[in-house]
């Protein structure tokens, strides 16, 4: 099979960590051990948020006396897509010796007339004081806005079109090559007016962004892994209880929190509902019990899996 | 013809220039024009420098409160490699429609037994008074040595033994991809002692990573681009004059500055040396000019060029 992993953060992160880099490398090491089972026994593309990593580096950015304006968020998604792409890609060449491993960097083309664009609701980077949020919005062009009791930044969160470098990625896993692309949902660019590529301020899902790039590539399968064996109904409630197999259908007639559970969700229905492959959401070290059905949230289009077993 | 272009740091940024990521994105476009008009003729391999860059990444790590201990120079390294190679990814897409191109993730291997470890000696960042390098020696670990009539951080700079991604660069030039790869002189890796490829505090010299890159490439031509139009002769003398064609045998005869044109020019003859092909040093914008004979300093086995008017 041609399966994409899309990583939640704490497999690089986990919360409350310190964000040093051995830290953080020791963890890319413990999913990798996961991640090369696959890549022994399926074609493989893995793609991986960079929440805490980005954040840090906009603040480091942002602090940076030598730097008149901070560098914009294509540019430190870039940073962040070499950094954590070489944890992994390095990660990955030695669990998978005569194996070839890449770590692309990955473009991810959004449209200026998205209205995201028109109504950055996206946080990102560190809470404020209303003042001096104020203050930052007018020295560097910021939009800022409420979260809760302080303020914060806020960029726009456009959808995902296309992921520019999709027939490259194409070629090398048809090759057999594990790569490693798509980090952070993709590095935001818009077409300009001379037809050109150029970075913009935005931040674009990575889970929206692996499920069009499964798509594009065909993939028979698009797993969501995070830290949580199963999506919740009902999540928080006396009532709650856990999703095994699942359809589409089933699943859109449910509520989840926007900012975590819900793009996930969003992202495996949509790759089921164009695709008519699977999709699932579950625990990374349970990879492999979720693509033979045993655990997990599995998503498919009549909420049967294996496929084959619908005969 | 096969073609590797190791740039000069000022393709990038220029001394003196702000480093704000719109200053480096204008300069990386202006570069890309002459790149670009490589590419249509030659299959084509770029590396880079990240001097500058890596710096200012490695003061605003240190400064960074939210870290216990700066990023070591490999994880630098990898966000350098991240951020300049988006930027000439995108560049050269742009000026390329229909070609594809990419930034690589790219380690260079180097050994755990190379004296530069027992003897830390390549500057990097910015200058301290003594009392203060010594306080952060002690912090941190860094070893600390004077220069001029500041101290600043050496760091070892071994040399480089193979590009461990060498084998996927080859096949992709070879399907007419154009690969950014190596910035920086690659990501600094040792194999410890489990086997494992493992990131070491390091800056390999870009120049030699490049050498050995087109050597194991069997690249047809390295040109080292700067902003300088030739190698001179008594540098800084009244006698001073600018080398022509020439052979590794009249450059090894000659001395030059250990920081500047020395490593470039031992890059080349080294090339030429073993694989019996053409190395050249010159300026970026007379690339075309190189390649036919009528600038820059041309190295080969005879001091002709083309090699084949020598028939």
């Amino acid at each position: 099979m041609r399966v994409i992993v899309a990583l939640g953060g704490n497999a690089v992160l986990k919360r409350g960590q310190q964000p040093d880099a051995d830290v953080q490398i020791a963890n890319v090491r413990t999913a990798v051990k996961t991640l090369a089972r696959l890549a022994r026994e399926h074609e493989l593309v893995i793609t991986h948020g960079n929440g805490p990593q980005v954040g840090l580096l906009a603040l480091e950015s942002a602090a940076d006396p030598n730097l008149t304006r901070p560098y914009p968020f294509d540019t430190l998604g870039a940073q962040t897509q070499g950094m954590i792409g070489y944890w992994m890609q390095q990660a990955l060449q030695n669990a998978l010796p005569g194996r070839q491993v890449l770590a692309m960097v990955t473009q991810t083309l959004v449209t200026a007339v998205d209205p995201a664009f028109e109504n950055p609701a996206k946080f990102v980077g560190q809470v404020y004081e209303r003042e001096e949020a104020e203050k930052l919005a007018a020295d560097y062009g910021w939009t800022v806005n409420q979260d809760g009791r302080y303020w914060r930044r806020v960029v726009p969160s456009p959808a995902p079109r296309r992921i520019v470098e999709t027939r490259l990625i194409r070629r090398l896993v048809g090759e057999g090559v594990v790569v490693v692309c798509a980090g952070g949902g993709g590095i935001p660019v818009v077409r300009d007016e001379r037809g050109r590529l150029t970075g913009v301020e935005a931040v674009v899902d990575k889970d929206l962004t692996a499920a069009i790039l499964a798509e594009a590539l065909e993939c028979d399968a698009y797993l969501s892994l995070t830290d949580v064996p199963r999506v919740m109904r009902d999540f928080g409630t006396p009532r709650q209880s856990e999703i095994g197999h699942t359809t589409p259908h089933e699943l859109r007639a449910l509520d989840f929190p926007a900012g975590s559970m819900g793009p996930k969700v969003e992202a495996a229905c949509r790759f089921v509902e164009t695709t008519g492959d699977m999709a699932a959401i579950g625990k990374l070290d349970e990879a492999e019990r979720i693509l033979d059905g045993s655990a997990g949230t599995i998503v498919t289009p009549n909420g049967r899996w294996p496929l084959t077993s619908t005969l």
